[in-house]
């Protein structure tokens, strides 16, 4: 099994030329599109939906591309993590949080000069002339280090997404990742809000500093507060997340990745 | 064979998701996506592009998710139509009128508590934690009753489609579904048309009530008609339609699905 | 392996549809999409886009739909080229270089009234009724003569792309398609550019007629010129392309298909 994200969208035949790269060199792969709509060329919407999508997938090697870089000097880099799963992508960041959640990188290649390659490499469309043939030889078989030449693990480039913590009753949380509605997923999973000691069906207190301050529900689903009203929920990830029910969180609060935001029991 | 049909968008991870619980529990199983492109929440264009699209696939486990009413009180239902096949999905409607074109059900289960779930299942994307793995599973071998808990089929929700009629030679049929070009597919099928009497390549008046009438043609295909004409053809589900060329018959005509328009032969 | 191009777009069902007969009739065959993505209509993107990504696809049969003249006189067509490929269309010109592409056709027939049609055939959706189930079948191991009546390679429609030349050190060349971010893909290959002395990191003066002259970078990479400046680089298909950084190229030179270009070295 081969899972492939990126940001290349469906408009295109980036996504169906990559697939048949796969389907040439290896035709018994499975493959699985985890999604293309990561937004371009943002690498850290791309890593967060990596990092929570990976856990739902078979284990195998996971093709990731979002690539500012390409072209440019970042590395190109296939990874085995502690859970055996392999992973394919561009060095700058977007495997790390997944390659975290696998438990930590056991051994890493650099394969911007793979024997696997398509020669030859463009300039601009390494997801078809490099991560794909390399991820389909590894699904093929193939060792990692036969895919390129060893690398050390500690000089990968890093994503670190933030933490949330607990100070006097309150949850510190962050905003992970804002979707297309609006919706602000926070970095508080669920042991952080038991932590807190936010309990669904009750009200809470959102602070953005200062006197920045809403009261809402914290609720179970979107249908138990009124159309426009502010809603705290725990999302499908099991993580903390802000909503406005049919409208924008984002807007409502003005708010954007890192954020900070304090989250405590009302009253 | 799994075939899915969804308002989850390509935008997002959820349908990749789906796609990896399948092969994680059953990875013989094909998935046929049917389309993701169901406007959110929008019960009845599932519907109905569930219940024409089913005769195109090939039998097997059948997952729709229009799911409005997810983490509320609705059913989760697995059931099995006496044509054999077996579908998956919300017990609000979605799956009713593709059950009735399949021949009736046989057999109904409420999979909300299955054994199958993922756990814990989540309040707002029972795509994932219910209906993928209870259609990979049964895609897999297992029986309904191991699926879930036997319930009533009389008591199912019901989405009833309009039904056309002939009134002294006039066709009177209703909205069906308005496309994103706003063609307006009608409840009428080759049967009925032929029953009125209407004939391609002729004229015909469509009345939406009291003075409000147009004549325009019947005709087989659009380039029979110029830009921004009003025409009636019969669309590829063999169901009569009203379009502009290179416009929008919804606007033109300010029509929504169920509106009545009555159509018979010019002069 | 059947690969899948069409201006089908993901909102409908068309294209899960397609998939679904295909399924039914050869349940072996793999289904790669190339893209859905064509715009409406627009046959030449079609050509362009098919002809550049068969190169990548397995060989197989290849189904590709853009089809303004469905339900009209044009005829529906399956071919066999030199290279053992098998393409399946309409007789527009959608396929025409893609089978030049593929050494040129050896055998071609028309399956406009083929024994593998889906009957009754409907006048607006020939990629369910005629051309997915001829794909499916010969994807099955059906023969062309199987699949339809003998036709003459020499009628069929064609759709020539323009052609580059080298006047005096100057590279004349055309627009060959704009891609959705306005990105000019012209007609001349990497050979031709070399020809014309243009070199990477390098000026170049583009002139489209009398004085309408711009001078600007021959680049590698996108990320080498600022936001808004004009770029020529090779795109990853090796042909010269004309881009604006975070722009439109197409609106700053208000160009659009089969317009010439002349580019010469700066100076």
């Amino acid at each position: 099994v081969i899972t492939f994200l990126s940001d290349y969208g469906v408009s295109d035949d980036f996504v169906g030329v990559c697939h048949g790269v796969i389907a040439t060199i290896c035709p018994d792969a499975r493959v699985i599109d985890v999604t293309h709509g990561i937004p371009r060329h943002d690498l850290r919407a791309g890593a967060v939906v990596l990092h929570e999508a990976l856990p739902y997938m078979p284990p195998g090697v996971h093709l990731a591309v979002v690539d500012p870089g390409v072209g440019g000097r970042r590395r190109a880099v296939a990874l085995r993590l502690r859970d055996g799963r392999l992973l394919v992508g561009p060095d700058n960041g977007l495997l790390w949080p997944a390659a975290q959640g696998g438990g930590g990188i056991v051994e890493s290649v650099d394969i911007g000069r793979s024997p696997f390659r398509l020669e030859p490499v463009s300039a601009t469309f390494h997801g078809r002339d490099i991560f794909a043939p390399v991820a389909a030889r590894l699904a093929g078989g193939a060792t990692l280090a036969q895919a390129g030449e060893r690398c050390d693990s500690q000089q990968l480039a890093r994503l670190e997404l933030p933490r949330p913590r607990i100070e006097e009753g309150t949850l510190v949380a962050h905003v992970l990742y804002v979707d297309r509605f609006g919706n602000l997923q926070l970095d508080a999973s669920h042991e952080e809000v038991a932590g807190a000691g936010l309990r669904v069906r009750e009200p809470v207190v959102l602070n953005l500093g200062g006197r920045r301050s809403w009261e809402c529900r914290y609720v179970h689903a979107f249908a138990e507060v009124g159309a426009g009203e502010l809603l705290v929920y725990e999302d499908s990830y099991r993580r903390l997340a802000v909503a406005v029910r049919d409208g924008s969180a984002a807007e409502r609060l003005a708010l954007a990745p890192d954020a900070e935001i304090r989250i405590r029991r009302s009253g």
